[in-house]
């Protein structure tokens, strides 16, 4: 009977050390308190049992303070001229009276050992302002780890009262559909050139653009960047029209003269009036988060399957049948599904 | 003792019978009998166990027989004229001495009740030649049943001497990017004029095509035509470059003037050449099968998972507290799972 007391007492402990710490971390979120929100992505990115429960728990007291703010994906290959774009966009934001949110995604920062320094310095006068908060990757090993991070990192940032959130991505691997799948505008920055910057694009993203910026319109590569933009102008116009309506504009940029960086600002914010009058934009957000759940509840189901060491084994001399012509993908998909089953009802019983 | 006797021997001769059917099938075809080839199709499309068995038996003598092809997928929405387009393009492969198959993926024909009829009456000369197999889609409850079989057809077309196989879909659906995944050349066929046209035609699948080719170029049309495939050449070469090598080809055709239909051959021809010197013609086919193995697997391991009542019960529910901002998309994913696999070993135990 002592016992049972004695875990009674730890249990309520423990959930009143919970409910205090997630909901004082809260209160500060709700104060717009950056140190607090720091803290609170840190548990989000947490590996310790009692870090995630916090943070779980503190995700669902966001909820009902997030979702207003504009979420912008900007994606474009490295040398591209990403940061120097954000800091000249985000200066204007700023002279707005905006608060401004700026989350990172480096697939390769996993294993540089974080980007923390790196973005910082990269970002120099932005990141020495207030109303401004930056933030790298949290890292993930798999790419929907890094999604649903960020996806609850935007959540705490718009408990925290950021007006806009930025979601930087290189656009080079798989990040770029992941971050188009979690924003309201998306945005493809592009060097003028004869195509040969394009090497690193993956192909189907220009199609996802709701506005494309041909950077560093400058100096001699005013005119080319000029005749590139009309050119994917044209392109644009080919595509198969957008179902919100939305036309994607494409524009030159130069951080250097300022060139057309609140004209974006404007473009952003006729979108964002153009979707939310037709319900698009609210309607985007929903589909976002089916989208999200069964994209999780999928890769939850699959790592099921694949962590089980003996189908690994079987995989592996499956596909060297298949490549070999020795059954087809059909029947060899079958069969190995029917030892699976197998398998896992004999270690049930 | 008696009754094991029978058992064995009715064992036997299912086993023996199955063995003759798929192995005379498979002569059959071997002697490129169209008849038979049309009879194994029909099997694979049965529903029946034992019609099932010898299909998939089948299927598995045939492999080392399949693969000499080539499999172009051909798209484009209702009305941009693909049956006349391959009534023309078909009979320049038949003149060069070519057998043709076209395999037509129509994702409503389950609805109509097929489209057997409409096929043949829509390719009235082609149906009626030598060395021309036609067949409407094997109807299917999912994309992945249907590709299955379709995939499985041409397996059988190739078997039975077929050189070109082409697989016809309306491009309004899914179903393109099916056929994407499972043809070596891809063609996309484009009404020229001001968009409207694009309407049905999903966004992406510009930026999978190998030739772009714009139907109906003659007469009053051709000036447009003329406009709008240079309109595309200019787009598809601002895409980013396949890692084939391959850079996407524009072009006019008229199936009336016969403009054009002999260089789409010659395009798909130095096509084949060029990948198939780079090595990349084969690792794309390798890359296919591997593809519908993980497909096919994916799809076996979530629908056991989806089937599910009491789990579809509750993401109905669910997706409604998402909706409602109660809860975010990862946790409601992560306790609908944690559930599933209560209910799992509550079932198994």
């Amino acid at each position: 009977m002592d016992e049972k007391h004695l875990n009674d007492w730890f249990k309520k402990r423990k959930e009143r050390r919970k409910q205090l710490n997630s909901n004082s971390l809260l209160n500060g979120l709700l104060l717009n308190d950056i140190a607090i929100l720091s803290t609170s992505i840190t548990l989000l990115e947490s590996s310790r049992t009692d870090d995630k429960e916090i943070a779980k728990e503190l995700i669902k007291l966001c909820l009902p303070h997030s979702g207003k703010s504009i979420r912008i994906g900007i994606t474009g290959v490295p040398g591209v001229g990403k940061s120097t774009f954000i800091e000249s966009f985000g200066k204007i934001l700023l002279k707005e009276g905006k608060k401004l949110a700026i989350l990172a995604i480096d697939p390769s920062s996993e294993f540089s050992g974080g980007s923390i320094l790196g973005d910082k310095t990269r970002m120099e006068e932005l990141s020495q302002m207030e109303n401004v908060f930056i933030r790298p990757s949290p890292a993930g090993k798999t790419l929907g780890g890094v999604a649903q991070k960020t996806r609850e990192s935007i959540l705490l940032c718009e408990a925290a009262g950021f007006d806009v959130i930025l979601i930087e991505t290189v656009g080079v691997g798989q990040s770029e559909t992941m971050v188009h799948s979690m924003v309201d505008f998306f945005l493809l920055l592009m060097l003028s050139g004869a195509g040969d910057e394009l090497q690193g694009i993956k192909r189907g993203i220009m199609e996802m653009a709701d506005s494309i910026v041909i950077t560093k319109a400058d100096g001699d590569n005013l005119q080319r960047a000029k005749l590139a933009s009309r050119e994917y102008q044209n392109a644009l116009h080919l595509f198969p029209p957008n179902p919100n309506g939305w036309i994607p504009k494409s524009l030159i940029c130069s951080s250097v003269s300022g060139e057309n960086i609140s004209t974006l600002n404007e473009i952003i914010n006729s979108f964002v009036n153009h979707t939310k009058l037709n319900g698009w934009f609210e309607k985007k957000r929903h589909s976002q988060d089916k989208f999200w759940f069964h994209e999780t509840l999928k890769e939850l189901i699959l790592n099921q399957f694949y962590k089980n060491e003996e189908i690994c084994i079987e995989i592996e001399k499956i596909e060297k049948d298949i490549n070999q012509g020795k059954i087809s993908s059909f029947q060899a998909a079958e069969e190995l599904f029917k030892n699976y089953l197998k398998i896992e009802n004999g270690t049930n019983i």
